[in-house]
């Protein structure tokens, strides 16, 4: 059995430039084609805040009143009108007569600061009323019900005005942000205790090729163990993954499994099989039922990655070789899947740092180069991983990666040069250790 | 009811001076006490890798066999013994006999290059035996069975070696990492399906504090809603958590709460309450079944933080206020959990960013500033937030906040400086956008 497949296999090697249909268009083309093909339908879901951690939220939240919501104590000290407190010094202090106490939380009783009066407070205690100005607890002396204050106040001097740090409708926190848990905090605070997130989108996940059916059958747990590249990254930006399991290199089969599929999902995936002309197995199938918008790109690797149209959802096909599953996810997966179900967000960390060694696209292709990011007294250094290894070898590479750089045909970034690096998945900053 | 709260509170307060037994211990010194009172007692679990993503591994991972297993040809070309290149070139090439082709996975027909001969194999493919070399495709030409090599091969020329990437028994993932989703597939295909990763230790949240069930009395809901920053928090490092609800400043109740729960969970938390006596209250509760390790500390904002030790386990007194309670969080509570859980590895994410502005710490006081972060093209700018404000003004500087410094007592930082700013949770980094 195994020997028929291998013997199938070495006849498809022999013909396989015969056969191969495959042409690969300019990267920034078809990725702009397949953006285009796909209109935005992002939906929306009302969360509670306690379950709301790690979602996007879907509007700009605005401060439904202003912060401070009163005029506020910024030290512990006494709230006096400023004028009383005209040519106070230390050798010539002012007496004020002491009118009560203002607690934190804000609950008045009836207090007023009138001439010649003062009251206690503690920070970020609500003024009472007629006060303007706060003097500090160690430029006054207690005596009795009276209060020495041995400074003059200017105007508001150690308050915080209404509004000054939020005023009414600014925004606390912008559409497509993370919450975090100061935002959950800041949410329940500002009274919502549910909010609008993005819905998470739903995609499916296929493995497509003899060979993992052949790795299956020798008993090898998680035969498609490369899916979990796909699945987990998906995972951490905000999708849900489903299983949908190994398919044969068959156009029908692929077809039906499309077929059956496309509406439970909101985009499929297929991993494998894409380099084996896929164009001519999976695009003939999917040529009855969709549109293949590409198959075939100057990204390298990755250059055999496909977008397909069914149903008006994206089906994606994706390299059997890490390396170029990994470039199809992070350059033709995410921005996808980001404008189609997140409004355009980036669903990807970006951060900024200097190139340690120079590095080279290739004369014809978009080259994906992951980097090794490293702390240093000079900043972020990124390290790019120029060896072409494949198999499990890459794997140990991309183990090593905590992000990418994607450079245009032909470009060359010297060492020393400040480059964009995008992260593989936000767990990276977990490994960072500053030393 | 709520009246004679409020009495009671105006009455605490005009008096606390006198009762207050509160005494701030040297910060680096109470920490040290804490972090030996309680032993390393992390504990394991075998997980399955596709449940693993997240989860922090709890020892090395070894390469169980050299990467790559065998040497492998770094582009597509021609297995050849570089002795039988000798002299080659584009005008003079040398005619070899070809014997077969190799395939990627590496099955094997009995291939062997033999004087005179050569083998077709693409990337990544291993060598047949007798090869030593490869022959770039582009400096060959077939001429039917067989090749004409036109270079000169060096000894393992395009020859990835065995072992050339990882040895056997190097480490592939080391201790305390996170798995993300190149770990599980690296994992995966060097045969482990499972892995020891640490078990998150169950920690119990409970709110402490009269104003707490003011608030629930009043109808607000979440009237703990602090509690999140702590609960949530936990949850990104590694934790589980369990909230226990809200309790009165009531020693008797709150020693009630410890002792009945403690068995039950692998730390309990207190937030609130403690910069009331809490000493007095919790303290003398907790004197009864265990001990106050201590509580009061010079840490700015976070002063009146406390960690007790009941049944060998560690309980955090947490202060109310939201700025102060991030500090617990951050400088008490995740050390704590750490070396006691975790042995030690660091949970919270570190990056080295450039001050925007000078920066001081109070004289006496280890202190605590948040800071936002910015990528710009210099680098990670840092910029610390130093207004000292509080309630819901707290929040939202703890909400544009990225990380945060701590800053020895004394000890001034100039704009400008490289400084180590420690990230408040691993979700910040979707904050991040480079411009």
């Amino acid at each position: 059995m195994r020997h028929i497949i291998f013997i199938s296999k070495m006849v498809w090697f022999f013909y396989m430039p015969l056969e191969y249909k495959f042409k690969a268009k300019p990267y920034d083309e078809v990725l702009k084609s397949a953006l285009q093909a796909f209109p935005q339908k992002a939906a929306y879901e009302l969360v509670h805040v306690s379950e709301a951690l790690g979602r996007r939220v879907a509007e700009d939240v605005h401060a439904p009143f202003d912060i401070p919501r009163k005029n506020i104590a910024f030290y512990d000290g006494y709230a006096v009108r400023h004028e009383d407190t005209k040519g106070a010094t230390a050798s010539n202090p002012i007496k004020l007569r002491v009118v009560g106490l203002v607690l934190k939380d804000g609950e008045e009783v009836g207090l007023r600061v009138e001439k010649g009066t003062a009251a206690y407070l503690s920070a970020n205690s609500p003024l009472p009323e007629g006060a303007d100005a706060v003097i500090r607890e160690e430029f006054t002396s207690r005596q009795g019900d009276y209060v020495l204050v041995k400074k003059e106040a200017e105007l508001y001097e150690d308050v915080v005005l209404r509004g000054e740090d939020v005023k009414k409708s600014e925004v606390l926190i912008s559409r497509g942000s993370v919450i975090r848990p100061q935002d959950q905090v800041l949410l329940l605070e500002i009274g919502l205790t549910r909010v609008k997130v993005y819905r998470e989108p739903i995609i499916g996940i296929a493995s497509v090729g003899d060979e993992h059916l052949e790795r299956f059958e020798k008993g090898i747990p998680y035969p498609d163990n490369y899916s979990f590249l796909l699945s987990s990254t998906l995972r951490l930006i905000g999708c849900k993954t489903v299983s949908l399991g190994i398919f044969r290199d068959d156009p029908e089969e692929i077809a039906e499994l499309i077929s059956k599929n496309i509406d439970y999902y909101d985009a499929l995936t297929l991993i494998g099989g894409a380099s084996r002309g896929m164009k001519d197995y999976t695009g003939m199938g999917v040529e009855k039922i969709g549109e293949v918008i590409f198959h075939g790109t100057t990204l390298s690797p990755g250059k055999v990655s496909g977008v397909c149209k069914v149903n008006g959802k994206p089906v994606f096909i994706v390299p059997g070789h890490i390396g170029s599953a990994a470039s199809c996810i992070c350059n033709i997966i995410v921005p996808i899947i980001s404008k189609t179900y997140y409004d355009g967000v980036e669903l990807l960390p970006k951060v900024l740092a200097k190139l340690t060694t120079s590095v080279e696209a290739r004369p014809e292709s978009y080259t994906f180069r992951t980097v090794s990011l490293e702390w240093c007294n000079d900043g972020l250094n990124a390290t790019p991983h120029l060896r072409r290894l494949g198999g499990s070898t890459l794997i140990t590479i991309l183990s090593k990666a905590g992000g990418f750089i994607l450079i245009p045909p032909g470009v060359k970034l010297s060492a020393g040069e400040i480059v964009k690096v995008t992260l593989l998945n936000p767990l990276e900053a977990f490994s960072w250790k500053s030393s």
